[in-house]
């Protein structure tokens, strides 16, 4: 008989950050696809009777590519197992979850996503930045930054107004920095870099577009790290900040917006 | 002794698409104030020491206006207890948690924020649709549908060649597609419009721009829905397709994107 393939978004990191129903799906898998990003510290107690399989990138060896994973998800299935495929964050955010989808109904595997947290807006949440704010921001968009934007779309991006969240997107800042400049982002929009999200080191680096790409090479950033642009960003804290100093940064933020 | 505040992410309504946080912050709750759209159809056992109050929108009824929710949360705080903000989707979109946040600073009120599944990313999901994948759409912008949007808005979104994602937006579709239409984007590009997300009475209505106003007026769409605009929709399915369809489907998709 066969079996069926839950594809599942397993969040930024932290493990309280699973849904209900991921734990659930680890709890009766057969095997268990899982990537770095995904919460995998303890997957041999959430998952207890399943072969738990690495396809993640590891330092020094490389990821298995695409089709390698689809065909593993559907191998398994097709032997009657339970697959679960955990991903970081949401399967349908830059997650392939759709290759994915679409390669268990090519062979004919029952299969089911459960959406998960996404990094794009719960790790800016974790510094203190909302992607949206009353007054400020009324819509945010999640780019990809593995290659980088066309001029077209930095353009746009430019013109729109909104949030901008980057993901995958410390190798690019650069061009993204000088795109968004060049293209009449003003030299004073504050730019986040949350690095680890929800990790106990977790960092966040802030500064203007015009000096962000020399603050992250001073600090180092490294992925994994979210960059957010936007005005929303006077908002960011970190937990350690006195009320008083929100209050004068929200301030700030209110007399820019007005 | 203060108490202390945790908005929570509540998800898109289904009760196992709460992450464990949100379960173990119902759990030790005092007060809950929730939305009608998280999931509360089993609060009194979720959270079984809580106080619940509803301050969301009921039919018939005023919602309770947002100073007064943030009143609440800081009163029963200060009196020592610990208040569980139950909201639909993410706190931090479109969900006023910033104003939330700021306002338990503000009274000196510890504050955590757990994120949520937002509705931008899984109801879409829940219809077969992803947001991104390789080759279609490597962005998505989330905006607003609750006022119409600016012709600068509409002029690089439609520029942008991303996936768009409208909540709150059914009241606002005319204005959304006709605006879309007048700054280039063609008349053919797909629409959907998913109703009651991840409920048993869920429905995806999906015409091309030019014809998803008379779709949706012939369909009595109505809130709560999400609109996804976008090579994406041509990727949807509702779980009752064959595979047959669905790559009949896929392939139609790939000669647009060439």
């Amino acid at each position: 008989m066969t079996g069926r393939v839950t594809l599942v978004g397993g969040g930024p990191g932290r493990e309280d950050l699973l849904t209900v129903g991921a734990v659930r799906a680890l709890g009766s898998a057969d095997v268990v696809l899982y990537d770095r990003l995904a919460p995998h510290a303890r997957l041999a107690e959430l998952a207890p009777d399943a072969d738990l399989v690495d396809v993640g990138k590891q330092p020094g060896h490389h990821a298995l590519p695409q089709e390698e994973i689809e065909a593993l998800l559907v191998a398994h299935a097709l032997a009657g197992r339970h697959v679960v495929r955990l991903k970081g964050g949401d399967p349908y955010v830059f997650g392939r979850g759709g290759e994915e989808v679409l390669a268990c109904h090519r062979a004919g595997v029952p299969v089911e996503v459960l959406p998960g947290v996404t990094s794009a807006v719960s790790v800016p949440g974790a510094a203190g930045i909302p992607l949206t704010h009353r007054g400020i921001s009324r819509l945010f968009t999640v780019v990809s930054g593995h290659a980088p934007l066309s001029d077209e779309e930095l353009r746009h991006l430019a013109g729109l107004g909104g949030t901008i969240v980057v993901l995958m997107g410390v190798n690019t800042l650069p061009q993204l920095a000088a795109g968004l400049a060049r293209h009449g982002m003003r030299g004073s929009m504050p730019v986040a870099i949350v690095e680890r999200g929800f990790r106990c080191d977790q960092r966040t680096t802030i500064a203007d577009l015009s000096g962000i790409v020399s603050a992250a090479g001073l600090a180092g950033v490294a992925s994994p790290a979210v960059i957010v642009v936007g005005e929303v960003v006077r908002l960011a804290h970190d937990g350690d900040r006195t009320a008083a100093e929100l209050m004068e940064r929200a301030a700030g933020f209110a007399a820019v917006a007005t």
